[in-house]
């Protein structure tokens, strides 16, 4: 593009300018050859670059060559607590992305998880606004690094696959600002993210991605976004309002382009004159920004590659620093091999492969280490290694979809019909069952992979409940009778119902959809070559009725739903509530033991607040660790409700046996706000503040009073 | 094992001991638990540790774990003329197989490559003996450092697949042991290999697993072997044959263990007493030794792993230094991609996985680059790199075969006639024919990669000419017509016919069955990012009726071949009979230039003979690069036929840019001799020799002549 973007909008014809701002592929807009406009490259999604399709029909294109790096999901990056890991998770994202050809990666969601039952938890970050924010952002600037568009997704309220593509969201101002805003905003401010995606859902009447007040007023006004807003595909149902609204691009998925809402319908009303031109002038100006920004066709712009050794090391230690050990009694773990001679491996998720499955953050993995194959790499050939497949799960056949024809609710819900009850499967469940409790009766050690799969963790549908599928509760219990102290791995991504065993099983770990790198990581856990360090981003309830949602009955909704837990999200609910979970937001224990303590406190309230924090962390065990600093703070005399503790602070520490270190976390206003509905702004209010130190949300090891003696406010 | 094998011979009852010396399950004899003895675990082959199959029948176990790394073919391993790349590539394997818990891997394959159109020939070493030896000895020392023992096959003369079970091979005394043996022998002697398997093919009216002559006297008495002779899988015929000679162990493809030769038939003849205990006896000595040596059992044996990044780095290397470039014309390569805005990647081959073919050395790879991948990963995003399929393949359905059932040769057979000409495949081929040339010439830079697959290279069934499949020649020449300076590479395992167009292509790259790495490492040679080293192990002829076996007519006879070529394999023959080769033995070139001289020829005749030969050689381009210096010795004065020179010392030197290295190699009494047939020995003759230094087999760029003042004999 060699004229001026304003050069370039005035040489434009009214068609071509709106040949740029739909879609005139499946994953990429219209170009303007004429100009030398190309078109914008776009691709799911956040757990590595999808496969090829054809331009213009969902036929995989099938050649060897788009293979791609698997990435952890977006939970299992949170559960890091490692703002560095998705720093370079983001990087490899990005760094694939451009090496395959792509401008715009539809990564990262950051959509808030608020129901353990949501379809696309896995997909998003945590429960915790404060700590999507810290993980999303360098998680952005590592994949813009590539010169390649990140896209912050679903804006907005978009926390549920139950009629997803029309349910309206009502939802308060205050919680709007404090639960479901936040990431959005921090993408927009802090990390200069280049796009955003509007959600399927409708938002105060308006289908979010026609919505004026969420993408004019919110959006582009009040946080000074300048980037592109792309719609879901097939998020956009009215032509004049999504074109008088701050939406760009409009994507979906058919592939009769010229049907779409911004393409033919908008001509017709422009010739009609029923649209001024100047709305599609603002998107292709937007558009043409990006081009820029991206530097496409520029001799500097940053190539990018795939698939790359130095990509799977970071995907492993992001894998590695995922594992959640929930529980350990006795020390059970880790296992010592050069103390057996076998070693029994029961449950199908041993040897699942995820990666093909999920909806659109589906990839095809260059490989997939299984949690089975890192056992028995790690293991090696001396000792033997056994397996039983425990509980009956048959692969469903992999279809082709036409995902114009076919909803991905259906595939979802045929996949999970095909594993229920039937005579069959009670014969073959039965044989496996037999089989895993011989096979553990038989051997020294035991480990049981179980969990979830992506026909429940999934796109398009969310689940009925927490317990888990095909009666591997059945199987987990028959095998801790004959095996008491038999290992227990969950693989997920959102919170099981372990209530049936969780008292009986000695060791409980919970690995995520972890990427290709996986069994590696699980195994080296299990075998202690890794000291876990991952801790919970989501409450893990007792049961799905102890959900905030459940209690204040407001999940899934039906045409509507009603946020009615408002602000209570999460541990803030089970907090405040005092409703104790199984596993405890922040949770994640380690093979060493730490000591910290809070050292000072001080307030400073100069130009601006600020509270620092000083806290002594030491690993007091034999072996090398990490433990993650927690820092939630309680107000103690709001005049509005508060939480009875937000997370405000986080750190994780990396020490050797012995090691001692300091550490200071700031906190600023943001740490001791609400958000007043009546003045529209954050308010800092006068008054005592409780600062808690915590390696979890509910161990807190010391805690702190602080006075702020003036009040702030700002937006 | 708390005995001594001799304590254990004495408790073992005769069912015990017969149980040890047949196959119990496909890949493992039986074993006594009673008294602690276990199987031997084996495994295929030479390109990685196969799947496992269960252990009765032909079935694969189908879970993830046993994807395994794909290691460069055996040819390839020899094109990087490195003894330490065989040694590391030994090494990996051995590690694999050991952390698959394998306590025998069926490779080396150490066969002579005596015709172009051999199925096998991919999974050989080299046309040549000294070659063969040099890089078998490491690569077995790499495989059994890790306490698995390697299994050089197929003992003997095993050179073709045509009526490979039953062919007899008629071949001289004088061929046999500078040809034939020398690898088997240096394998045994200077590799301390444990085990060796004997041939399908019969020798001399015996066949070879149950030849006296082949195993008695030659491997045992002459050649001192006390490891293990296992027979290929269904080579035993004759249970009095097979128990009388030094056979150890029959593997078979059938399940019906029990009916093994050397099983219930065996029984009975023992009861009968028509064959002796004390033959049964010596087998399981040897077996129960092999258990000793391996440390089955023991605390301290190595314990091994699979699919480490350590492992694909080697591969990657070993890929890298065995891409041959055969042709450079106007140093068209490489390809400097910041020149460049578009280039064609055009063939099937391109995008084509071949781990999963050739016969018993198929593997499930764990992944494996294609030549697309790699070029897309290594040019990065900002470049257009197009694909059109170029010819007209389609993936022949994958079935599980029941080897009882279905022969190897049927099914090759079924997927070559798959790809013969109908209406349908002239369609499609004109249809990719016009796509390719289309998109060779809209793109900046156009490569071509085709040749054989593994329904071309397999075991299980020679080739009958050395033309490419799939009418490539045709597509060649119609890309070369639009873009003269295409770049042609050619996968496959065994030389090719490019009479076609080898003289209109600038650039021919020659790659092989390269292992997972593959794709990368030809890119990189493409790109320039590598500068290619390799070598050719075999004579390239212009035309397969140049080959000696067709000039003496004797491949693939009937059902006797007799090798009439005698010595004259390979280069011997092109250079002793003036036929010049497309691209001769030893060639291969570089992006930089090479100097080389000989400094010095000292011969010293003392206590043994010895030749030491100096050569100085010097980097005179602009790039860091390798050259194989190899020595060849004519013979000038002897009284029987000589080759026109063979080859007795080569080294492969890496140089920076301008750098000089003056390397020394020492020749022994095995340069200059010749194998009496009279005398039964190897002879060396007083008289003048010439040594000669080339950078290939005719590219001699120094001669010397010495002289041998006295005559040695030696077995």
């Amino acid at each position: 593009m060699n004229r001026t973007i304003e050069e370039l909008i005035t040489e434009m014809t009214i068609e071509e300018k709106v040949s740029l701002i739909h879609g005139n592929g499946l994953f990429r807009n219209g170009m303007v050859k004429r100009l030398g406009i190309p078109s914008l490259k776009m691709s799911d999604g956040p757990m590595g670059v999808r496969n090829e399709f054809a331009d213009n029909a969902w036929i995989l294109v099938g050649t060897t060559e788009d293979a791609a790096s698997y990435l952890p999901c977006e939970s299992a990056v949170a559960a890091t607590w490692n703002t560095d890991m998705a720093y370079q998770i983001g990087k490899v994202l990005g760094n694939e992305a451009r090496g395959r050809g792509k401008d715009v990666i539809l990564a990262p969601g950051v959509n808030i998880i608020r129901s353990p039952l949501g379809g696309r938890n896995f997909e998003y970050l945590s429960e915790d606004p404060f700590l999507v924010e810290k993980m999303a952002i360098p998680y952005i600037n590592g994949i813009q690094e590539n010169d390649v568009a990140a896209c912050v997704k679903h804006f907005a309220v978009n926390n549920q696959e139950t009629n997803r593509m029309h349910v309206e969201v009502l939802v308060d101002e205050r919680t709007l600002n404090e639960i479901y805003f936040p990431a959005f905003k921090a993408a927009v401010q802090k990390a200069n993210v280049h796009t955003l995606m509007g959600a399927y859902n409708k938002f105060r009447g308006n289908f979010c991605c026609e919505s004026k007040e969420l993408l004019d007023v919110i959006l582009r006004q009040e946080w000074g976004f300048d980037g592109v807003v792309i719609s879901d595909w097939g998020a956009v149902h009215n032509t004049k309002e999504a074109t008088e609204c701050s939406l760009d691009l409009e994507m979906s998925v058919t592939n009769e382009f010229d049907e779409y809402c911004l393409a033919n319908p908008l001509l017709e009303m422009v010739k009609k004159g029923e649209v001024s031109e100047d709305f599609i002038d603002e998107k292709v100006r937007r558009i043409l920004k990006l081009i820029e920004k991206l530097k496409i066709g520029c001799e500097d712009r940053k190539a990018g590659t795939y698939n790359t050794p130095q990509h799977r090391e970071v995907i492993y230690q992001a894998a590695a620093e995922s594992v959640v050990l929930l529980k350990n009694a006795d020390n059970k773990l880790p296992i010592h091999i050069n103390k057996i001679k076998s070693i029994g491996i029961i449950g199908q998720n041993a040897e699942k492969i995820h990666s093909n499955g999920g909806g659109s953050s589906e990839i095809k993995a260059l490989y997939e280490i299984s949690p089975l194959m890192g056992m028995k790499t790690k293991i090696g050939g001396n000792i033997e290694v056994r397996y039983a497949k425990g509980y009956f799960y048959e692969e469903p056949k992999k279809e082709e979809h036409n995902w114009q024809e076919t909803s991905l609710e259906d595939v979802i819900n045929k996949a999970r019909v095909f594993t229920k009850e039937d005579e069959e499967a009670k014969k073959m469940r039965k044989k496996y069952l037999d089989e895993a409790v011989q096979l553990a009766s038989e051997v020294d050690e035991v480990v049981i992979f179980g969990g979830y799969n992506h026909d429940y963790d999934s796109e398009g549908l969310d689940r009925e409940n927490m317990t888990l599928p095909y009666q591997q509760d059945e199987l987990i219990k028959e095998v801790l009778k004959v095996k008491p102290d038999a290992v227990v791995v969950m693989i997920g991504g959102s919170p099981i119902d372990m209530s049936a065993w969780v008292e009986d099983a000695k060791s409980i770990v919970w690995g995520w959809y972890g990427g290709m790198e996986t069994g590696n990581a699980l195994a080296d856990v299990i075998l202690g070559n890794v000291n876990p360090s991952g801790k919970l981003p989501v409450t893990f309830p007792k049961v799905a009725s102890d959900a905030p949602t459940h209690y204040f009955d407001c999940f899934p909704g039906g045409e509507t739903v009603e946020y009615k837990e408002g602000i209570f999200v999460g541990y803030r609910y089970y907090d405040t509530y005092q409703v104790e979970p199984q596993f405890c937001f922040g949770h994640g224990l380690s093979y060493t033991t730490f000591v910290c303590s809070m050292e000072e406190v001080t307030v400073k309230e100069e130009d601006e607040l600020k509270i620092l924090v000083s806290v002594k962390v030491k690993n007091t065990g034999n072996i090398a660790g990490a433990e993650t600093i927690q820092l939630y703070v309680s107000s103690k005399d709001s005049k509005v409700q508060r939480a009875s503790r937000e997370l405000k602070g986080f750190k994780k520490v990396f020490l050797h046996p012995g090691e001692e270190k300091t550490i200071t976390i700031m906190l600023g206003k943001e740490a001791v706000s609400y958000f007043s509905v009546e003045k529209k702004q954050f308010c800092v209010e006068k008054g005592s503040y409780e600062i808690q130190v915590g390696t979890s949300s509910r161990n807190i090891v010391k805690t702190n009073q602080i006075l702020i003696e003036k009040s702030y406010m700002y937006k």
